[in-house]
């Protein structure tokens, strides 16, 4: 804006402005929408690593006891349900942001259920991974049941993470 | 070990007594290999969030400036990457100290396509998640080619989150 007006407060503290930039830069220029993710990680010895993503500090994994880890931080499976978390979060401040809802609280409780028996090679033709994940969300927000009901049909409906883990993605893993 | 001597050094400092404790456990028990990991979420304004998981500090989460967020911290998809990356890193530590192999240096660079519009709702039919991801493995490692091809190859196929990726998982979000 070109004024010397204060800014307004913002509902949700969410940056309506520049998501709505984004979408307008789109609407125009669809190839903007393609977008590149990247993270490295560097392996520090045993079951543990750090994965860095542009210029944060490196966050560190590791494995518990039982898995013989040395129980440091959580470890990779766990980071996903994070990242699912996390990922929602995002969806629910901006949906209700667009619609108008002010929230109070919002925590999300992620479980999920894996057999290491494939990990551990016991089970070579097995999953490795998540057979099923379940997330419980505790929405505090000023709406009518009917309209939250709706806000998370939304979320749910356009997550990155929760696509990313409900539709099978193509993982190129090669040796350089 | 019942004796008084010196823990021997550990190839790759990975505790292989408790992974063989662990695959030993399971073929007594096969229903132990049955976890469930769980994260806790709290949303902390605008498109931040914290991810908790069991009693490891809080890691942060936040957007890039484009995408409407302060830029504190790796967003939820750099955060999947990054998980894929630490699970790769726990599969090459565990599989090469099985093969007898060590690891000198062992880093990974993942990268991956997500298109936004669905996210963003101009195109709800889309997928909103990864369409791609590829990962570049640098390891230096004290063992013939052929043999590095046969660790990667074991890697890739019990990788927890590889599997987590490649396979469509049940995801149930819940308004508590």
């Amino acid at each position: 804006m070109n004024t010397d007006e204060p800014a307004p407060e913002r509902l949700n503290d969410v940056d309506s402005d520049a998501v709505a930039g984004l979408v307008a830069k789109i609407e125009s220029k669809p190839e903007v929408a393609s977008t590149h993710f990247r993270a490295n990680v560097v392996w520090k010895g045993g079951f543990t690593s750090e994965a860095t993503v542009r210029d944060f500090a490196p966050v560190p994994s590791d494995e518990p006891p039982g898995m013989g880890g040395s129980n440091t931080a959580a470890n990779p499976v766990e980071q996903v349900l994070g990242a699912l978390g996390n990922c929602l979060a995002v969806g629910y401040a901006a949906k209700a942001t667009a619609l108008g809802i002010e929230i109070n609280d919002l925590q999300i409780h992620l479980e999920g259920d894996l057999n290491v028996q494939t990990f551990l090679g016991l089970d070579p033709a097995g999953n490795a991974g998540y057979e099923a994940i379940r997330v419980s969300v505790e929405l505090d927000a000023d709406a009518p049941p009917e309209q939250l009901a709706r806000l998370h049909e939304q979320v749910v409906a356009t997550s990155p993470v929760t696509h990313t883990l409900k539709r099978p993605v193509p993982v190129d893993v090669q040796l350089a």
